[in-house]
């Protein structure tokens, strides 16, 4: 919760909102149409939440012009009740941030440079000739590589390891457990065996990203893997060796990219799908969850492959039928022909018969 | 190995067993039917493995009454024994315990309450106002977020990283590098860029539960994400923000399951798995391995989904017709009309023949 | 970049290649054909590139002997030259050695035992017998639990877990966040709850083994999980308890292998890829990437089952298609069937009326 509350006016203000019905509430906190008290506000976006628009306590709803008839309390009127809502919940539910000091037990070597009121945990280590923006908080237990440069006013959560000379921009979020940095998966095989094969890039990543907890993203071979500016990875994702992946894409948890792929811009990739090394996705295009992408995709649009789950019995019939499928073309494909045979032959019977 | 060994009287009692052909054996420890020398008690449950039993040197073995003759050595007789191998081999083997000690390099919070008989590892971090239960056991390297709960006689192992706030039950296992209560995945699209959502709620764990290594489970957006008791997840699960996982439900290694799904109490969750979010997974759903979820499933039973792997020359063939499938219904509608409308011709062809 | 930069002579003789044009280079890193400056070695491998070889600045090229006369510069003739290459890179470009020295925060009990020019990093905790090959570095952060058993000239690092009693050979790479022998998914149901299996194994890896980020390897029940000799696995993957990996098998990331099952030698298995427990993997197996395997596999040979991405409108037809496979292959027979007696009486017509 803030501190200071803010009134409707201060809200309606931030989101560029008509205000209407204003009381004089003391908002505090964001909350549900049903839970929200006269201190909370709430957002309608989904006809589905009618009856709790209509019965809501809260003190403000964000809403559409169409749906002010139906709410019985202050309502701020935008076009977009989604997006206000994160606005004014991120107003008024600021991150809890760490006081702005280094811990004592932190090891920082000392040619590494800290901007202002830079926040640094228990146990973390800051290698030679690192760089760590001006107000950016560094978790308890992270590793920050030699050369590694962090932009100012991001965040580093617990047990972050980011690898040397990686590079990442302001106002990036990067959960626990991430791992940027650790060599791509690159070996060459000969004799029974497989040469490694040094992986010399950097993994640099721009403003504005966040990188869910347990993701990795390995540096590249030659080049850089790269994560442009607006991007958001979830949770356990695997980014490959040397990928790119453009500006406002958006990845969803346990999606795996291969080495040397490029993503285009404002891409929405479904949680559990797995992209191929060397391809490219076009900007614009948004992937089902548990969708397999083995080529290039070279037009924005909606593509999917997952099977949905079945009763096993009909999964059984079904996956058999699918090892079959040539089988069942190849014989359709015989009866088509053999259909316009017999047509010709009763034509023939029909004008002998006449 | 248990340093006082119980004799077989005791373990007999421990699973309610009837003891036959009872010896004066020390058992100190389980083993395969294979392996096991004298001192050793091992189980039978599937027929494949008669020879072993017939050879067995184990000092005593579980098994049904049916299979009593095949014996060779003392017998526990119970209706279920590999539930009855699991209770004695835990209680021949219990977790070795820490030392019910505070490591002198942990940092431990001011206002941090420890219940007796905790032990903390070096280099753990608990913060402001976390609640650690008796007999709890935090490994090396872990961090206890603001106001964290954690329940009696757990064990948190290495670099397990827990959330401002978040819960934990009594008797539960967190395996390392488990992240609980990071951010929930949660963007509000809009310009061109997505603004973060604040993840207000807590991630809220029950009794009895345990949670493989690297997995993360996110803290809800305004609910909490919740765990019921005696859940059992395995490595690398990624548990979305606001899901709920019903009592006693098992979910095997490299599942996901998306934002906002309730999944309901004893179910059995295949490995690698997709679940997408916002949907209602009914009670006693068992679903296979690489199975994809997307829609609710209403009804108890077993489901799935996966391919299964074929040589890549029929793959090739198959994916190209699946990519056809709607073709080949409509070119099979059009054959059964063509072949209505020939047989009426025919039965006229007869009947002017006739 | 080395810093005693080698002649051609010595670079040809490490990759027994041929050397022409000789030219007198001081070579001192890898580039790709299009960046390198003539302190640069490239490689050529796929006529794709044979314009970036034409107007190559590197000081030499890796290639084969039929590429000889494109090279603009000096040549180093070789069967494999992506293998030459990796030697050849590796050789320029060691890894970073940390400096041969245990950080005073590093933890290590009484008696375990450090070999010769160990490194061991910050806030590293190692625990009782454990024992660490001489030439190891152990990265800031590692949990190396008791009686555990690393080779020698491996690299742990940062926050990487190692499981009591489990062993690494030589040689070895493990990347950050890799947990090793946290306890394998066993549990036996009975009565609505589930009981928990010690796992009493271990996890038993060979020499020149590398392991990427944030993967695990679990215990076995009672025999060991076993990672052969010159298995690559990349990160996210997970291996159940019991499996085991062959010699040179390379798996790619975000991979899972359920309990108790073996993978041949010198396999090759794609990304994203579900292998089920209990099964037998051939030799020389090879899984794209996302492939699902549900059974047994006993011959060498390449194997798929991902389905390819399609527009959603096709894979929502599709996909409802595959959930009536099994009524097509009955409609087709039943066509089949009933062309078979139109045939006989459009027979009988026609000698009827002829």
């Amino acid at each position: 919760m803030s501190q200071n509350a803010p009134n409707l006016e201060e809200l309606a203000q931030l989101v560029n909102a008509r205000l209407i019905k204003a009381i004089d509430a003391s908002i505090n906190r964001v909350a549900t149409l049903r839970d929200a008290t006269d201190q909370g506000i709430s957002f309608y976006n989904n006809t589905r939440y009618l009856h709790d628009l209509k019965s809501t306590q809260a003190g403000a709803v964000i809403l559409r012009a169409e749906h002010a008839a139906d709410c019985p309390t202050s309502a701020l009127i935008v076009d977009d009740p989604y997006h206000a809502y994160a606005v004014i919940a991120s107003h008024l539910h600021p991150r809890d941030l760490a006081p702005k000091s280094i811990h004592p037990t932190a090891i920082i070597a000392a040619d590494a440079k800290l901007g202002a009121d830079v926040a640094i945990g228990a146990y973390a280590v800051i290698h030679e000739g690192a760089n760590i923006g001006a107000g950016t908080e560094i978790g308890s237990g992270c590793s920050i590589g030699k050369g590694a440069i962090i932009g100012a006013n991001g965040w580093l959560a617990d047990n972050v390891s980011i690898g040397a000379h990686c590079q990442i921009g302001d106002n990036s979020i990067i959960h626990p457990g991430v791992v940027i940095g650790a060599d791509g998966f690159g070996f060459a095989p000969g004799g029974g065996s497989w040469q490694k094969i040094p992986q010399l890039g950097r993994v640099c990543i721009g403003d504005d990203v966040e990188i869910g907890a347990n993701s990795t993203l390995d540096r590249g071979t030659l080049d850089d893997t790269v994560v442009e500016d607006g991007v958001k990875i979830d949770n356990l994702v695997h980014i490959g060796h040397n990928s790119r992946i453009g500006t406002a894409t958006i990845i969803a948890g346990c999606t795996v990219v291969a080495g040397s792929t490029t993503i285009g811009k404002n891409c929405i990739i479904g949680g559990a799908t797995a992209i191929t090394g060397h391809i490219n996705i076009a900007d614009g295009v948004t992937l089902m969850g548990m969708t397999g992408v083995t080529g290039s995709i070279r037009e924005a649009g909606v593509y999917a492959s997952p099977l949905p789950a079945q009763p096993v019995k009909d999964w059984r019939r079904n996956t058999v039928r699918y090892t079959q499928l040539d089988e069942v073309f190849r014989r359709v494909k015989s009866l088509e022909r053999e259909l316009e045979n017999l047509k010709e032959l009763e034509a023939l019977a029909l004008h002998q018969a006449s």
